[in-house]
């Protein structure tokens, strides 16, 4: 028995279950030749899959209503008529949600279960761990001596990004919403300070406090409030990194703040939207960065991992309420 | 008899003649050992005096209350005991806003009366023609065939931006606030296209009929609503080059308006603040290629003409009602 996840409706405003419709499917799976037969393993789920919810034009094309969402996912060959890849192996790669497929292999890297679990796959070693890597150092150049604010810290991405600006030599300091986060942050992955948005009255303030130097890069995963207090803060010729801006997908309306303008002009800042898939080229040389800093356990990153196929729409609206640290992963 | 304009109060909101003052001193002015005897012929009058009226922390500390306003002047030399200047020198550079004053020549240049009028040395060969050709070359990086919105079109820099831009084999298209300004952005200077915001009412449509192929620079003179417009038709990788924001200077309030964040990360884009004296090193080169065009007949410039060191106050205010073509000089 096969089983899908498709859109059902494009959501307003906050996505909620019935957006999302499961499919059943007894008919068998036939391989042709060049095909591979895959089982789902490990499911990401992300907060930029919101905005292919909508119909908006953007980087990537919008999810069709009635058909079966993608993310990234690794799955186990269970059966092969592709010259590369064997019965046996595990890919990586952008797959609709299902528990079983057919795929030509394309767009699908092998990965080493012995290298690493399968999950870091879709994280560390995965499209997160090169968004923090080439986020920050394409756009952020970072500089030792240098201080870097990151919201969404906590997050897949954010925890990551800490850890490499910590190797770099910068003082790292990381906005997040729970007490619990914070002390993850500055006693398992080394960060300098920490602030809970959730428990500050006056972010402006806070970020000057954990920041006497001013700030040089921001890399931005969260966007609204939060970020216009870092505003206050940068130096001259800060690099802001826009990542993401989970605060601001779920509106209904095109979200306002502070005018960014006149900080940019007065300190001869830099404000970049940051997509990993324009660093395509520089993948394999970044990757082989990540895994060697993982080996030498410089890098270490946290999972939340959600049990069962049912469970994949509950994990991605969970994010949208910061219920996890680290990766949200569900296992299938 | 020397005069002076000192800046009385810092202006709250949009500035008003009783926020200057005019000083009158009688004593003789004697240079030593080192020093020049100026008198001052134009001046230049820029909308980002504003900033330096205010105390608030920016790229250039603040005009003290008491002292006098300084900017770009051309002042002839009368008499010298210098070993470079000598009398009946021209020299350009940023002096305090007086009839006559003693130098020791820091800073300031000798200009070529015979190469271009002296009032070209505080426009197109001055700070203005740097700052429209090292914005648009430094962060807006141009390519042939690309499309340019330029904000203040019709102002100093935006003028010179839209002819650079022409030279490089850009679609460039101009906004400015009366359809004279247009008319003379398209006649003139050989912009592509021209909106007056003033008689348009869905200036997003407006921009998206002048660029069927959207945006892939803007420069930003303006900041504001004009600004939110032309997000709504970046292209992917667009560069926002942000040179001032005229808008909200007098915003006593900090702006607000639509969040950039969610539209950089769309697009990929770029914004960043632009201060032409981030560059000086490339001030000589930046000259000599302004001076050439200008020699080549491929570079025009338009400039509003105001007699008499008592209107210099009254031709700054009149920056903010959009009262110049080109750039505002006083002439004394």
């Amino acid at each position: 028995m096969n089983r899908a996840i498709i859109l059902k409706q494009r959501p307003v405003g906050k996505p909620t279950a019935s957006d999302f419709e499961f499919l059943k499917d007894d008919s068998e799976l036939t391989i042709k030749d060049g095909e591979l037969l895959l089982e789902t393993n490990y499911v990401s789920v992300d907060p930029y899959l919101r905005g292919r919810m909508s119909d908006a034009k953007s980087y990537i094309p919008p999810f069709e209503v009635g058909k079966p969402i993608s993310s990234g996912i690794v799955a186990k060959v269970i059966a092969s008529k592709h010259n590369t890849f064997k019965a046996g192996d595990y890919l990586a790669g952008m797959l609709p949600w299902k528990t079983q497929q057919i795929s030509n292999g394309e767009g699908l890297t092998k990965v080493n279960k012995d290298l690493a679990p399968l999950s870091a796959y879709l994280g560390v070693l995965g499209l997160t761990g090169l968004t923090a890597y080439l986020g920050l150092t394409e756009i952020g150049k970072p500089k030792a001596g240098e201080t870097i604010v990151i919201s969404g810290a906590a997050g897949a991405v954010g925890s990551i990004v800490g850890q490499i600006a910590k190797i770099k030599g910068l003082r790292v300091i990381g906005i997040a919403g729970t007490n619990e986060k914070i002390e993850m942050l500055t006693s398992d992955f080394g960060f300098d300070a920490g602030i809970n948005y959730n428990e500050t009255k006056d972010m402006n303030a806070a970020i000057k406090a954990a920041a006497p130097n001013g700030v040089d890069i921001y890399f931005d995963n969260v966007g609204g409030p939060i970020s216009d207090a870092v505003l206050f803060n940068i130096n001259k010729f800060a690099r802001m990194i826009i990542c993401g801006a989970i605060s601001v997908y779920n509106n209904t309306e095109l979200p306002t703040g502070l005018s960014v303008q006149p900080f940019l002009v007065k300190n001869s800042a830099l404000m970049q939207g940051f997509i990993v898939s324009n660093y395509a080229e520089k993948f394999p040389e970044a990757t082989k960065q990540l895994a060697s800093w993982l080996a030498d356990e410089k890098l270490k990153y946290t999972e939340t991992i959600v049990e069962g196929f049912d469970n994949i729409p509950s994990a991605f609206l969970d994010l949208f309420d910061g219920k996890n640290k680290g990766k949200m992963i569900v296992k299938i």
